[in-house]
C-alpha cells in the first residue's frame, strides 16, 4: 500500500540558543520521509534546484524513501532561514527564497497514482487539489496547511477540505479557520467541512485527535533536551500516515496508535539539528518511546 | 485521616466573555474545600471579615466542610475584581482588596494539629512555614505559590520547600522559580530542593507530575464550553489530595490516580462560574470524568 507525499525540500538555515546549521535538509517531505520511512517505505514528490545536494537524498535512499518523483529543475533550491527564540517557542522567519518552488507543480507519475496514502504538505491548496486530480482512489488522504492559505486562498482550501479525510493543523490555524478560539469547537467545525478526522498539533503540550465521537490526547514527551522544534510537525505526520500504512487499518483504536507513533517521531524530531536525530534510530528505539508514551499517561481507575 | 487547607476565602467579582458575577463566593480555600469534600471531608483554616455573607459557608457545610477553623473579624473581607480575555487564556486583575487578610496569621487549633494532608493555598511563605509549626506531624504537605512570592520572598519560599512534599505550581511559576525554562528540568530542579513530587500545571493543555523516576501526564479536558477559569488550580487542588487522605495510599500508582481526580475537578472548576457547578454534581459525576480520562488517552500498543 503505496504512502506518498507531496512537498517542500528545502536546505534550511536555522539559529537556536544551542547552535545553529546552515543549508542543512529540511522541508516538509524530508522530515515526512526520513520519519514514516521507519515505519513503512515512503515515496516522494517534490521539486529541488539544480544546486541541491543530491548526495544528501541518496543517502537517506537506502531506509526505503523513494525520490524518484523529485524533479531536479534549473535555479536554486528552496531555501529558509529562521530564529528561535530562547526557550524555543517562538521562531522568526530572517529569509524566504522559494527559488524553484515558487513553480512548483506537482506531477504524480503513473506508478504514484494508485497511491493508497497521500500526505498533502504545506504548499498552495491549488496545487494540493491538483495532486488529487492526478491520484485514483486513495484510501486515506490528510493534509497540512498555514495561515497564509487561510488567509489568502480560503476558497480552494474549502473545496480541498471536501476532498480530505483528514486535516492535521495546530491550534492557531484552526481557530483562525474556523473562526472559534474553543480548539475542540473549531475541530467539530472542521468535521462539518468534509474531514472526517481532525489532528490539531499543540507544540510542546501534544496534539489531539477528533472525529465525530471521540477526543483522543497525546501529551507532548517530556523532554529535557530539545534542540530544533523544526520539523516536528511534518515528522508527525509520517509517523502518522506511516503507521496507518503499514497497518493498513483504519479502525479507531489503530488511529489512536499512528497518533502515538506521530507523537513519537515529532519528539525524535527535535532531539537534534535538521533530520539528524532518524540517522541515530531504528525500529527499537521507535517502539520504546512509543512503550515510554503509554506509560506517560497510565492509570488504573481503580487500586 | 483529617485533611486541612489553609487559603483565602474571598468575594470575587468577575468578567468574561459569557457574563459576569459579582462578589461571588472564591479564593484558594473554598475552591479546595468544595472540590475536595466530594472525595473526602475538608477543614479550612482561613480569615473573613464581618461583611461576609456567613450563610454561602454554612450552606456548604452538610458537603463536608468544616468551616469552625475560619475567623470573623473587624473589617472587610478579602475582595477581587479580574477580567478574562476572549479565550479565557489570560486575565487582568482589576483591584485587589485585601481587607482582613492582610493581617491574617493562620492558627491551627487543637483539633487540627494531627492533620494528617494538609494543602497550604497561595499565601506569604512565612505564613505557609507558620503553619507547618503548628501542625505535628502531617503524611503529606502540599504547597502552592506565586511569581509574586518567588520575587519577594525567595529565601522563606527555599526553606519552605526543604519542609513539603509536593509543590504544584504553573509553567511560568517553575521557570521563575528554578531559573530553567524547561519545564521538566525546572521540576527536577525542585525535587532537589526539598519536595519528592512536583505537580506542574498548564491550564488547558492538563498538568505533569514529576517524581525522582518518572513522568506522568494528564491533559486538560477536551470542554467545548468554558465560563470561568477561575479557581481550576485549587479544585485541582482539593481533587489531588481528597482522593490521597480519602485512600491513605501514597503509592506512585495512587497518586497518578489523584492527579487525575485533580484534573476532574478542574475540569469541573471552569464549567460555570465561581463554585456553581459543585453545586451540580456528586461522587458519580466525578467517577464518570476520571473514567472519561482514562479514555481520552486510552491506547493498546499492540492491534
Amino acid at each position: 500500500m503505496a504512502l506518498c507525499v507531496v512537498g517542500s525540500i528545502a536546505l534550511d538555515s536555522i539559529f537556536t540558543p544551542f547552535g545553529e546549521t546552515a543549508d542543512a535538509l529540511g522541508g516538509s517531505a524530508v522530515y515526512f520521509s526520513v520519519s514514516g520511512s521507519l515505519l513503512h517505505p515512503v515515496k516522494v514528490v517534490g521539486v529541488v534546484g539544480d544546486d541541491f545536494p543530491m548526495a544528501e537524498l541518496d543517502r537517506l535512499a537506502p531506509r526505503g524513501i523513494d525520490w524518484s518523483g523529485v524533479e531536479r529543475v534549473e535555479g536554486e533550491s528552496f531555501r529558509w532561514k529562521g530564529k528561535y527564540s530562547y526557550d524555543l517557542q517562538n521562531r522568526e522567519t530572517l529569509e524566504t527564497r522559494l527559488g524553484v518552488f515558487a513553480d512548483f507543480k506537482p506531477r504524480i507519475s503513473d506508478g504514484l497514482r494508485d497511491a493508497q496514502y497521500v500526505f498533502l504538505g504545506n504548499i498552495d491548496p491549488e496545487l494540493q487539489l491538483g495532486v488529487l486530480d492526478q491520484v485514483k482512489e486513495p484510501r486515506l488522504v490528510a493534509c497540512d496547511t498555514m495561515n497564509y492559505w487561510i488567509h489568502s486562498k480560503r476558497d480552494a482550501l474549502m473545496t480541498l477540505l471536501r476532498r480530505i479525510d483528514v486535516l492535521m493543523v495546530n491550534d492557531s490555524e484552526v481557530r483562525e479557520l474556523s473562526g472559534d478560539w474553543n480548539v475542540y469547537r473549531a475541530a467539530r467545525w472542521i468535521l462539518k467541512q468534509g474531514p472526517r478526522l481532525a489532528v490539531i498539533k499543540q507544540g510542546v503540550y501534544g496534539a489531539v485527535l477528533v472525529d465525530q465521537d471521540q477526543f483522543f490526547y497525546v501529551p507532548g514527551f517530556p523532554l529535557e533536551d530539545v534542540f530544533d522544534p523544526t520539523g516536528a510537525g511534518d515528522a508527525f505526520a509520517g509517523g502518522f500516515m506511516g503507521h496507518l500504512a503499514r497497518t493498513g487499518d483504519l479502525s479507531t483504536a489503530n488511529v489512536r496508535r499512528a497518533m502515538v507513533y506521530g507523537s513519537a517521531m515529532g519528539s525524535f524530531a527535535v532531539e537534534r539539528f535538521s533530520t539528524a536525530r532518524f540517522d541515530e534510530i531504528g525500529p527499537a528505539e521507535v517502539t520504546a518511546r512509543v512503550r515510554a508514551f503509554s506509560d506517560l499517561v497510565h492509570f488504573d481507575i481503580l487500586p
